[in-house]
């Protein structure tokens, strides 16, 4: 079977159908939230147990009613989502057209009603993501990416904003200026808190007050989405965002978004020196996009002597000397 | 001077009033991020100066544009804010109506264009917050709240909506079901951060993956505004905060909103301890109020044999057992 080529022209097409299936997803999220919150406090320990069943019956929904509307319009095309891994086949990624989706990502948001909450929507073709749509109906914030093109992020009705806000992207320095994305994520055991807790401690920490290789960042932030992570990053309202363990549907989106908006991804400790000698620096092969650890620095201004590029590779080599690699579980 | 009687109708309408030059200096703190994101880049290291100055010109801006507006209309009413204590006078609280305001809290997301700053408007009254209004003009997100009265959350047009968004609020049988607010702080000594990333590695770790004291809380969470945490837990999304080191005018009106939502707010571990044997407890006192440590929680549906009160009390001390005072630096 041949892969059908994608045409910008077709990248569009399929960019404003799936934007307007994110919206539609967004209002069945909508619904379940306020199920979730209306769930009566009952009497005894089912409570959680009601919203959080309430939680998987709508994230099924959610990929249910995408999945159709997706192979519906597009019957070549395949999908990878949490529900195919989860149900233990990973097939392998393919050159063809592949649908990349989280239904709802910041799920424990969800749950607690915290508004990030979104569907991520990617487009992988030819083993690379091209295309990306993350809407958070609670802020009714949309972001869009198609590989090449500029990204953008449209608040409720409003005219499309071009990514990054900033015109043109500010200087970042070093991690000293730098606002972090950081997230517990879900491995919770002694050997990844314990690194974790580490790292993020020298990089809030002053290396003048007595922390050991202390980075005095601006500051950390835990919003709980990756989706909507690589969402700010690519907006410039947070300068990198750093995690392991989320999948490929949680970040496949927002890779295109960053992109679009200057910024960079890349992957683990080991990929990111790997690529550092090589000319495929930014390049998020089919190895950095199912390795389950990323880095996505925002654009940064470029200043004398220092392209963009150059500035992101730095900060990415700051980072990943303070900040210790921990196992995806 | 006789101190003035605040009646329910007047505080009526001074929340009128208030949540009007909320919405103007809204307006400003929108200028000035704008002004903000458009600096250019510089070739130099003078753009990091460029947006401080920016910064501090717009806190000022704004708070003056309060001040100026609140003394017109309520000329006999005192002021406390960041400036009045920065100036080396730290005056005492008296009796008096006495606006309480941060101009824009969650500077630091100010200057990074990351979207949760807020104006932060309280009033206290005989020693207590008896008002608060809370503006996010970057999301249009008001919060409301008159002592005694319900608190509510306006989003840009919409009717307002009562606090908690749940309703009956829900149950919360541990901290292993809560998502919880922390923040890294202006702090970074080493003695503050070992103690806030060990506490932090408690909350988030797995116990029975040999995290000693770990309390596996379902996710923490860092926006960067101590008011909008104040706000995000009054309206349920957060199910607690924790902070040392923030003053009054950054949680004076966060505590009245907090509080009309069924809240309850108190101080540091050992403030907390005191109350939690005298009749007290929720009762936010001067030293609760000016003592630059404190803690939220979210309304807690009863349960059988235990009121919401009941309720807030262990969560607390389940927290306060796990997690190390810190100085207020």
């Amino acid at each position: 079977m041949s892969v059908p080529e994608l045409s910008t022209e077709a990248l569009e097409s399929i960019l404003e159908f799936t934007v307007a299936l994110a919206r539609t997803a967004g209002d069945l999220i909508l619904e379940g939230s306020e199920a979730i919150q209306s769930v009566t406090a009952s009497k005894d320990v089912n409570e959680k147990k009601n919203s959080v069943d309430l939680v998987t019956e709508y994230d099924v929904r959610v990929e249910e009613l995408v999945k159709q509307e997706l192979a519906r319009k597009y019957p070549d095309f395949k999908f990878i989502g949490e529900e195919s891994y989860s149900a233990g086949s990973r097939p392998p990624l393919t050159d063809e057209p592949t649908f990349c989706v989280d239904p709802i990502d910041g799920t424990t948001n969800f749950v607690h009603g915290f508004p990030f909450v979104c569907i991520s929507l990617g487009l992988i073709y030819k083993r690379r993501p091209v295309l990306g749509v993350i809407f958070n109906p609670f802020l009714n914030h949309l972001y869009t990416g198609v590989k090449g093109k500029s990204s953008y992020l449209t608040k409720g009705n409003s005219q499309p904003l071009k990514l990054p806000l900033a015109s043109p992207p500010k200087p970042l320095a070093s991690l000293s200026q730098a606002l972090i994305a950081i997230e517990w994520g879900s491995d919770r055991g002694e050997k990844t808190i314990t690194s974790k807790s580490g790292s993020f401690g020298r990089l809030a920490g002053n290396p003048a007050q007595d922390v050991k290789g202390g980075k005095m960042a601006h500051s950390l932030r835990s919003l709980g989405s990756a989706a909507l992570n690589f969402a700010m990053v690519a907006q410039g309202g947070l300068d990198l965002y750093w995690e392991v363990g989320c999948w490929p549907w949680d970040v496949c989106a927002g890779i295109v978004i960053a992109e679009g908006a200057g910024g960079i991804v890349t992957g683990s400790h080991d990929v990111f020196s790997a690529t550092s000698s090589g000319v495929s620096f930014g390049d998020v092969t089919e190895e950095i996009l199912t390795g389950r650890k990323y880095i996505v620095v925002r654009a940064i201004g470029e200043t004398q002597g220092e392209t963009c590029v150059e500035a992101q590779k730095r900060i990415i080599q700051e980072f990943y000397s303070s900040v210790e690699d921990v196992e995806a579980n």
